[in-house]
């Protein structure tokens, strides 16, 4: 047999979702010190406003980060509308503005394109990728390699959660946080071996969710980017159309669509965007909707079914990391248990040469 | 009979859709002289990047603000994820910065509180509303009036396509158009009653989607907005599952997800964003998807339907008026088609009070 045979359905992704513990503790043992290396040299140059690029899984690393900015750092942030740039040739003026392109391959044409149009245009700019030998990592000033090793499966999972540990220490160290964020991720590695091992509890999850013909994700604040990268995950690998909403904008107008056979997946943090998604949860219950609660045990016990994250004391800009896990792995199960290979998904390929 | 006796499904939201050459044509003649007015006096304050903050269908007309923002203008923009104020108590520092929050009734206690938030966080606040007495345009430095009327339908339409013609002249007011903005719009009221008038040919169209489960839409640059839209309009008038992606993004994942039996709807747009489309149009076309593209009459030839819209000529940053009126019709058509009245969808208010 030759050693490009096709592999069993899952094992790839499945192995590198299992990685996921070990990735994590790699950057808190060996990758901390120079992000906070660069931190503290991007500190120095003092940015006003902060640009965030990428596309994909990246995209919501992306969104995570604006939180983590506008939130933690008080700098305002936006994500890039890349066509700006690759098919309008816009030229803003980027002086004191930091651009943070997010991409796994640090491969993709378009984001190396607008990087050096930005650092033309006298931005910062730092790249976050998952190879420092990358034509992105090249040509931006700042480089952070999240160090999850070679990700083989379509459907990104280690270097996601790999991206988000990075972006919250650059974040950190961009607040002069000296250290304290990687205290306070230090549990994270544990945290992570114990989600991943209720595969029992997630199966039961994706027997709900076979035959679904749609779903709804929602949250509000750092879980929001959860949100919408589960539904990235369960749309390449089972192909079920899978919409996500922040709390407030599903009231303005998707709400309409969420019936008593939507089923709706919502990730509750253990902090203020659990809080803010009360009344959201609220109205899906009076809608009779089926809601599945992905956090807190108190609010997984008010809905119709869910996964409580051992997230009590956890800092809720951190329960990202842990939150997209079960959503990952149910991903994953629906998938075979559609009799499909999350592996492979029919018409992607890992390095999306979009321009 | 009461005067609170319903009216026939779907009267309001088509007297609405039937004003919108009308609303236009007031902003062109009495709105243009005050919109520049404001703009000049933004200009004169000279802010160095533009954040802007809305929802639902308001959002949509942001996204399109921030592309003409970029391209035109030159600044960098950002979208406002408002849960960093109103749940997290985000205070960053907003010097030089300008605000634009985009709102129809102008009422969201959210946006309201997060307007006056960045006023005191020293940013230059712009509100562009349908209402000169709402609480948003009291709070805000400047207001823009976009004259659409009042608005009875839930789903927004004529406050929309106001919306985007409000926001393109400010643009040129800012670049210091002089007036130019008026006379490259001149058109549009023409061409909207022109397209308003085609109703057979949307109804075909409807026909298509009767019993569609699911669809996608997309578009890449200034119609990207426009795909955004129509999704949501869709979705919360006829409750079927609307995708909408960035060509670009739907390479990234989604795609896994069309298959032969999805319907994509295209908007390509007859200038640069149109011809970022092509490479994403040939892999839908190679993938067997039923496409429909909203747009040039090349375009649509190659597809399997569409509806050729009369843009031969006009700004292509000015399409996007005009693009989305077949959508709003066909939102409408496919409602009353699956015996649904789209004046007033299940579950939903006009003014939504999100905090």
């Amino acid at each position: 047999m030759s050693s490009n045979a096709p592999s069993t359905p899952g094992t790839i992704m499945s192995g590198e979702m299992a990685e996921q513990p070990a990735v994590l503790r790699r950057i808190l043992d060996e990758g901390a010190p120079a992000i906070r290396e660069v931190a503290e040299r991007i500190a120095a140059k003092n940015p006003r406003f902060v640009l965030l690029t990428a596309r994909g899984t990246s995209d919501n690393a992306a969104l995570y980060a604006k939180y983590l900015l506008e939130i933690q750092l008080g700098k305002p942030c936006g994500l890039t509308s890349m066509s700006t740039t690759t098919a309008y040739g816009a030229q803003p003026d980027l002086t004191d503005c930091l651009v943070i392109t997010i991409s796994q391959s640090g491969g993709s044409p378009d984001l190396v394109a607008s990087t050096e149009a930005a650092r033309e245009a006298g931005a910062i700019t730092l790249a976050v990728t998952n190879n420092a030998d990358s034509p992105l990592a090249q040509v931006s000033e700042f480089h952070i390699d999240v160090l999850a090793g070679p990700e083989k499966a379509l459907p990104a999972t280690k270097t996601y959660t790999a991206e988000l540990l990075a972006l919250y220490l650059l974040v950190d160290g961009l607040r002069g946080g000296n250290g304290n964020g990687v205290e306070a991720a230090k549990e994270l590695p544990e945290l992570a071996e114990a989600v991943l091992a209720r595969k029992d509890e997630v199966k039961a999850l994706a027997a709900r969710y076979r035959f679904a013909e749609r779903m709804v994700l929602t949250s509000r604040g750092y879980g929001y980017p959860t949100a919408k990268e589960a539904a990235l995950k369960l749309m390449e690998t089972s192909y079920i159309p899978a919409l996500s909403y922040s709390g407030a904008d599903l009231l303005h107008g998707p709400l309409a669509m969420v019936d008593n056979i939507s089923p709706v997946i919502a990730v509750v943090a253990d902090g203020k965007g659990g809080e803010a998604l009360q009344p959201v949860l609220e109205r899906l219950r009076d809608r009779g909707a089926d809601l599945v609660v992905i956090g807190r045990q108190a609010e997984v016990e008010r809905a119709s079914a869910g996964f409580a994250l051992p997230t009590e004391g956890l800092l809720e800009e951190l329960q990202p990391i842990v939150q997209i896990l079960p959503l990952q792995m149910l991903a994953y199960e629906v998938t075979m248990a559609r009799g499909q290979d999350p592996d492979a998904p029919r018409s992607l390929a890992k390095v999306t040469e979009t321009r």
